[in-house]
């Protein structure tokens, strides 16, 4: 089966995605997310002008190949732009050749491991009181996990919780620049959590994110703060371009720790993982190599006790998503699903098959990963530039955002 | 599609094969290869009481949760019957997916990286002159790559040479009993090296395999001794069940370093990969937990410079071979596939797609593994008890063999 | 003395144990447990097929000799199913050797270190009541170590915990399939543990088993939170195949660490036992080696300051608990044995010469082991499929049972 | 001074050059290199649209600054494309610093720490010959270090040698394929190096670049193999995403190891730097952060005994070079600086202060970096589609270029 074309779909249905499609000469197609929020046109352009004509005539079946072909092929490697561009072929193969087989891809990965992908949603509140509600009402939806976001005293803006109905970052062409004060933060979360673990009891699974916002000893210190209140993890503390930074983490707290969002290939958390600094990885379909190269990232991370954590914002196109369900479903060493549902817009132009249903996510049993783009659809939203904001410390320091 | 039937079936067709067969209610059947030399009927006997039973009514789909069933089920993890046991059930499961699917199983690893598997054959001589003429013999046969093990003087038997046509170390009911002499193999080896590079020159691959009978600094030594001579590998040089004993080598000689053939899983294997104290991973499909397993000891393998380096041996049957090579042609770290022709009686026992050509094996085309038991005619060559040699010292003293 | 036969019974007084009895020249018989819960066919045909033809004319007073041509002849070595059979055929040549010197096999090892073997009691409870209700039964009883094992809110069956006079978790031909929750394990186990050390005092030896449930941090935070009820240890936190696994564990919390049930040899441990991660090694003579390899294992132990544990529930017959006093009496590392009463079925089957008193296990003065099996007896009970249960989260994803 | 405007121009005099143009309020203008060989337009499209918006109204002065928010406020760090883009940037901004300066930037680095750049030039050759041939010429043209590169028997081609005039690997818009053999070049290339040494004496330094090809322990076996010839470096010669691979090399031979061109950041770099495996750190400005960035690689370099060795092949612009040796006149660490001449067009397109006499580059004594971009000759070369070439082990496997 040959590729005989391929193109990239920008779309903004309430925000920017980047698809790629695969088209074959015996008629079957795929679908790749290949959305990096606020670079959008950055792998757009690294895919039409530098890997579409690469693609035309080549096999649809040599998934491996092809990815190796990309990766070494290019002579420079890594990086998010390039992997994004990667995984974008690497997920729109595997959706051919389910379909080619006439099998979800879950199916060609190893079959079901579980009934269903549990998933955790979003609370976030400005204030306690409101993230209460929030909670509770994930909790009536059926969600098993919860990840609690708070406002904090003395900040305007603080990361995942807005004050309009949906959360969407990148709110603005030109970055949006948020004050930040670790000591602030530090000094009211705990109570916070507090607060949610008195109210909801044992039941429910506490997640955290920290957005990369901490040193390694603040977040020894936060680890060890929230010990009582027994999270589930506490997510991206520190940044992780220096792995070995999570030691200090590891060896003042219990608290598990999650992170992979930002990483792009298993070389940015190998040593996270056979050291046993982390135990759950959160690596994208998207940004991480696609399934060829996630599913390896998972496997060194099953044979370090390190479970899976996909994340699922909206950021993440359905496409992505569907590719996620897939390997969740089978991986045998999953932990949890992100899910931040995305909005009615964007839904439809990517028509799928995976539905949520009391606390889980279920990718469904069509052919391939059970998604597609309605490209006329997609072409009635044009892209819109925005960008992630930026965070400073209030002296005007830049700070991770 | 659900499992209605699976039974095991005993054959010696020259040697003794276990192989077992797995139907489902689709009529598609699977095949996997349950051999253990030496130990035939303690795995059919894992098989028939204490696996087949849980396998009839299962999903044949969920290949990874069979896995993970039979393996922490049992309570009792890994070792060479329970991983082999486990290996069959796998590697028949994945044959009724390629046919499920209508394509070779190499297309649902990611399809081909490579045109062919590159394969190595062995040349044994109780003599120098008559290992020259087998290398030669090879080479003619279109053999890139070729394992030299010779006599040694003063040694009656040594592992891999035989004064007969076919070499089946397997030779007896009760063990042949062989001397062994670390300093006359020392001192003969690396001469008979030298005489091989120097007569067919730098053009061939080179491989030996020293079966496991030295201690670290004496590997070493021996590494160090035929650095000259510019080995593709050394293989098992060392019995591995500590790791870390290959350190030693490692830190004498670059001769790379080859073992596997006796792992049963990744955990036999993690330090040497994680710590590149091989070259080449050399587990094969039967005893390292089939196709799934397998594919993750590659994976880790590759992410730490390590190619693979397939067992071949004829007590590995027509089918482990067959699922070996849909590995081989697939794993992007592939290095090389050891080749031992069987019997023409074993080729007609086990009908097979794979073929041999100009010093590749070709996996061939067909859905599944391309490979069956002709169950008649299997039936005509009933077990018959063959225990592998052992090696003792000169005083007596058990050595590995 | 010379081998003359050698056969393996399989019986089941309650439930299945496979055991090999030898006979000599001279009349002398030894027995040696080979039971693998679960597995004992496939112990009972690798005996019968590939060992005992082996056996027959062997020196029986070469026992290190015959260990070493049994797990170096095989080729294929480690794992449950081979080393349970190498451990029978060890057990039963000490007990020849005892007999043969007319002394208790105890004697051979060294003579006693101590008045007696010092056994924990099974404490079970659906929930905390009664719980302390068996914990207040075993002390009355005289013993001075207790294992307390406690149902769980919200999950149907525990591990260790049963409804029925006895626990036998081996009960059905098919795996019975549990639900797990380390959730609700973790938030109700800590009360539980502080009940029992409230109601009870210092006095008492507390132990509690976790069965493999936890990844590392988990254990972790577990272990430091039982730490104010000073448990003499917290056993089997994590799957072991990954010794580094442990590092988590040890440097979060000073609750001693126990495990080895499912080791079968030394490499399984030596990891775990040189870095100091655990403080008592509990394997079994009958699956870790007999009493020839257990005893170095002992050794390498007592070299890190770490005791013994010996693993002793109803799965290791009698012979099995013979041996395992022997070795208990004897070892100066010794540090504690499991003991849970076999049915008065299986102590018929096995008649033996070891008693308990008053919170000890004595070994008894008979030549050998003090244990044999009445063979006529145990024919009337014939094997019986039976299958340990499987364990899986509420998702259906498979779990360590 | 306020940024009021910036340009990328892509233009192709011989081969293609990204190059961003900075303008600012008060009439200083900066140029900065964008080019990724072959992924060009991606960096173009990620300054353009996701970069330059967000540099109109900053502070031109605040370098550092600008750097952190667009490494930090991107969200998703590091890698090529990324990298790129930002070393763009903060290039041109050192050249707008040097310019309101009114001093060259070396002066703001700290000054000349030596008189001139030593730069090495390349010496390709299909045959020995034709390679010795080259070398005298670089010795006559005052060259002290040239880099040797030669045909290989066997193989059609090989990285950094041409048949024609000028070698530009980019050759083609998809991808050339040539066949490597690791075999063929490691028994070919000593006998090369030893011809150069044996030719030309002690008093050139001799540099060879493996360009990624080989294993850790096969570049270990090549670097023992050329100790005789004292090597000044042995560049590339493993793929560098795993850094402790270099460990393996460095066990082995006392040849100096170069690495770097394909590093993005100093967490690329930074174990290989720390741990001394390395003994020339060879990032370019381009690809590594810009002159903010490089600078503080190589501090850590010189921490470590590690030397600079910039990378400076002709898919660097005159831009590149002009920066690099603004960095290498000044860093105390410097130790070589690649030179490989454009052409006359490239040369014009860039009009640059640097020149070239006795062996050494000279920066030049402009206020700036030295160069500029002339707008409208780059408009007359347009964008050429062209990548690099991939590399296929004979049976086909895709191999590292």
């Amino acid at each position: 089966m040959i590729i005989t074309d391929a193109r990239v779909i920008v779309t903004s249905p309430g925000r920017n995605f980047t698809t790629l499609k695969i088209v074959t000469d015996e008629g079957l197609t795929g679908v790749g997310d290949a959305t990096l929020n606020g670079r959008e046109l950055a792998v757009a352009a690294y895919l039409t002008e530098h890997v579409v004509p690469l693609l035309i005539g080549r096999d649809a079946g040599r998934i491996e190949d092809t990815w190796q072909y990309l990766y070494k092929g290019a002579y420079w490697r890594r990086g998010p732009v390039t992997m994004t561009a990667i995984s974008a072929v690497d997920t729109a193969l595997w959706d051919i050749k389910g379909k080619q087989a006439g099998l979800p891809v879950h199916q060609l990965l190893g079959g079901r491991s579980r009934d269903g992908v549990t998933v955790y949603g979003h609370a976030n509140g400005t204030d306690t009181d409101s993230l209460l509600t929030e909670v509770d009402r994930l909790i009536r939806e059926g969600y098993r996990a919860v990840r609690v976001q708070s406002g904090v005293p003395g900040l305007e803006k603080v990361y995942g919780v807005s004050d309009r109905d949906v959360y969407e970052p990148a709110d603005s062409a030109v970055p949006t620049e948020t004050v930040w004060s670790t000591e602030a933060y530090l000094d009211h979360l705990p109570g916070v959590v507090a607060r949610v673990r008195e109210e909801f009891g044992p039941g429910v699974k506490l997640l955290h994110d920290v957005h990369h916002r901490l040193t390694p000893i603040e977040a020894a210190r936060l680890g060890k703060a929230l010990e009582p209140y027994a999270l589930t993890w506490l997510e991206d503390p520190v940044p992780a371009e220096l792995q070995s930074g999570y030691r200090i983490i590891r060896r003042h707290t219990t608290t598990p720790i999650a992170v992979g969002e930002v990483f792009n290939t298993i070389w940015d958390c190998a040593d996270l993982i056979r050291e046993q600094l982390i135990d759950y990885i959160r690596c994208s379909v998207v940004h991480a190599g696609g399934i060829s190269h996630l599913r390896r990232i998972h496997d060194l991370a099953a044979l370090h006790h390190v479970r899976t954590g996909a994340h699922g914002a909206t950021d993440m196109s359905p496409v992505c998503m569907a590719a996620s369900l897939q390997l969740g479903i089978s991986a045998p060493n999953f932990g949890l699903q992100e899910h931040m549902p995305h909005t009615a817009e964007t839904d439809a132009v990517f028509p799928h098959a995976y539905r949520y249903a009391d606390g889980y996510l279920h990718p469904g049993d069509e052919p391939g990963l059970g998604v597609d783009i309605d490209e006329d659809l997609a072409a009635r939203y044009p892209y819109k530039a925005a960008s992630l904001p930026v965070n400073r410390l209030a002296d005007g320091t830049l700070h991770s955002w």
